[in-house]
């Protein structure tokens, strides 16, 4: 009996996971193979991850890899993505969480390199992240170091995206589609406020319209 | 009864505004679904709308959204785009209007957060905003405004153009297709301008000149 | 008759200068309608050059304007571009060119909006320039000044690139695929040595190297 | 009897370097015919490369170019690529390396024209570069003066990349793909690091840290 058989949602979501990828390369966040979306298995103690080091052109359903909350393969023919252990921590962390994402994407890289957090200088900025986009430590690879970083740096913020030191960026969401676009969105403020800030000082804006947006986009935006 | 069927104007524009998306898209204005066009129904006091927070792949003339001049959605299914109360306010203070579109594109916006106005320094800016690309006010979403402050700004220029401090872009025109374009030459001009700028001061243009330019592009380019 | 019977020629022209513009789109060369290709009929005193105002997905060999070397129209049924009169010139001058082009390709036009030559930092820039890319001077659309300022900026140099003055680029060509090459390089290097600037000062390349560069180039490169 | 007869492995060899070019389109490596990728092909002292002057739409198995060691060509129609004396020095030099990539990408170019290392100040250049990326001599093309350079250059480094100065990039692997993938990497950090600097320093990483980086990616990551 596979997991899929004993976890039927696992199907569908290595579907979701697989296609949205697509949507790193659409927006430009990736090259070669250096990003990673994953998302919870609804109603399980898993998640379907990336392999680790394979094309996007590549990725389907059937590779996907599934894990448990700890990290280990369940279910897979090839080695989870090299990050694998740092969303397993937020998932254990974090229970609301539902999807993480990592990428390199250039910008917020950027800001990460020198570990300056982005500031809330647009509307969309405070619809979206609800204030400043907040720098975790660096931290090595091959321990909890990056997972417990992104936690800690998270849960004293309204931001889903963290700027992890000299590294990239990682984004969480209620599931991975929201975690998906809160990295395209990272990106793109990212972008925006660093060619703003190239030839002068961004006007800011009033914190409390800060929370006025934040609180309206949350709770009005979108399809009901 | 349906509204296309009482005017029959908003079939041919529903399809239109469903397709002027994917310029948007081509010319890279927008990401994720953050941005939007909408159209004056020709003959009618309606116009039409992008749905709020839908994939532009999803975006197709049957899920467009009409709306009276009041921004009250007359015919869909989904909520409106959440910047219809702007485009509504716009196209009732100003009857010569018959398309606005809305983009956070990059360099625009990164002009609007440092609240400056964009110079022009290039011929092809001369042709089609006749001078500066205006700054309007900070503006939170919510009532009336943002409309009232793109009218305002926009009723004193030629420039069919606006950016809104620490937000975006609104652009006019006097069909929707017009308006696109607007958006696309403004971004086009903002990141020409901005990257002139990073090496040195560009070169003023004679604001008579500028005229010149401004009167001819307006009256002899293009297939009449 | 129509002048494909009389100049057998001018059918082939048409259809090379239609599929040149994909160039220009696909190397990001231009946006909206705003740049374009010409190509001498061989053979004889004629030009084809893109439609004005036209979308580039609309371009093909039936739509494309037949001039005679004064910008005349001598077949087509739309305005030719507004830039005709400004290729006529240069044709007109410049026996050996078979193919102008022009756009406003985003790094050149920074550089021709502080009217400032690109130095030539690049060994591919002197395999393909021979040298700094020149600037033009300021002139206005509607008369000889623009095609008279190309030709006397480039009748000096080895470039076949021209930055005019708060305006854009014009290239040319011993046919017209060889001007968008130009055109292509031009924004490249035009790219390339911004950004080296941007962070300090490119080193620079002994004169006497760029003579060796350019000579072995215009000689030994490419399919003989 | 063809050299494809002679050595079987030249056909697949062949096969794998026109394909790889698309790589160099796909993360916009490349403008024009300006970059080329090469193939050792296994067990014989052939290695295949890029005619020079063709379209990367052009490129097929069947006119791809068959070089001994020394450069000369052994089959093919057209040109071999102008770069092809750089190739064949450090297949000659260097035995391990089984594939060789040359760009003009534009941000690695941009250091190579200031002649400045990119320093190592990203986790993932860490992983695959172990250290700053050097730059090599300036060098004219038409002798061993460029093979020699990056020869010189690569020998006293861990990175796979070298800027050759006032030119472009060089990169080596294991194998063409490992190259290609050095090639795009080299890029992205160029670009990543450039931005960073644009609005101040980026935070060194420990040299200790690099060096533990390096070591896992180098034998930890991907599918085993």
């Amino acid at each position: 009996m596979t997991i899929d058989d004993a976890v039927p949602a696992t199907a569908a979501t290595r579907e979701l996971v697989a296609k949205l990828h697509d949507e790193l390369i659409r927006w430009q966040l990736v090259v070669w193979t250096a990003g990673n979306v994953s998302s919870r298995v609804p109603g399980a103690d898993l998640f379907v991850i990336k392999p680790s080091g394979v094309d996007y052109d590549a990725l389907a359903a059937d590779n996907m890899i599934v894990c448990d909350l700890d990290g280990n393969v369940v279910d897979g023919e090839r080695a989870p993505s090299s990050d694998t252990a740092a969303h397993a921590y937020v998932y254990r962390a974090m229970p609301h969480v539902g999807g993480v994402v990592h990428t390199h994407s250039t910008y917020a890289t950027a800001w990460a390199a020198r570990g300056e957090p982005i500031p809330c200088v647009l509307t969309a900025m405070a619809d979206e992240f609800g204030g400043e986009i907040p720098v975790g430590p660096f931290a090595l690879i091959g321990n909890d170091d990056i997972g417990a970083g992104i936690v800690k740096t998270l849960s004293g913020h309204r931001s889903p995206a963290v700027l992890m030191q000299n590294h990239g960026v990682f984004t969480i969401g209620r599931d991975a589609r929201a975690a998906v676009k809160a990295a395209v969105m990272c990106e793109d403020v990212a972008r925006t406020v660093h060619i703003a800030r190239q030839l002068g000082a961004p006007l800011p804006i009033d914190p409390a319209d800060i929370d006025r947006l934040f609180d309206r986009y949350q709770n009005v935006y979108g399809q009901r």
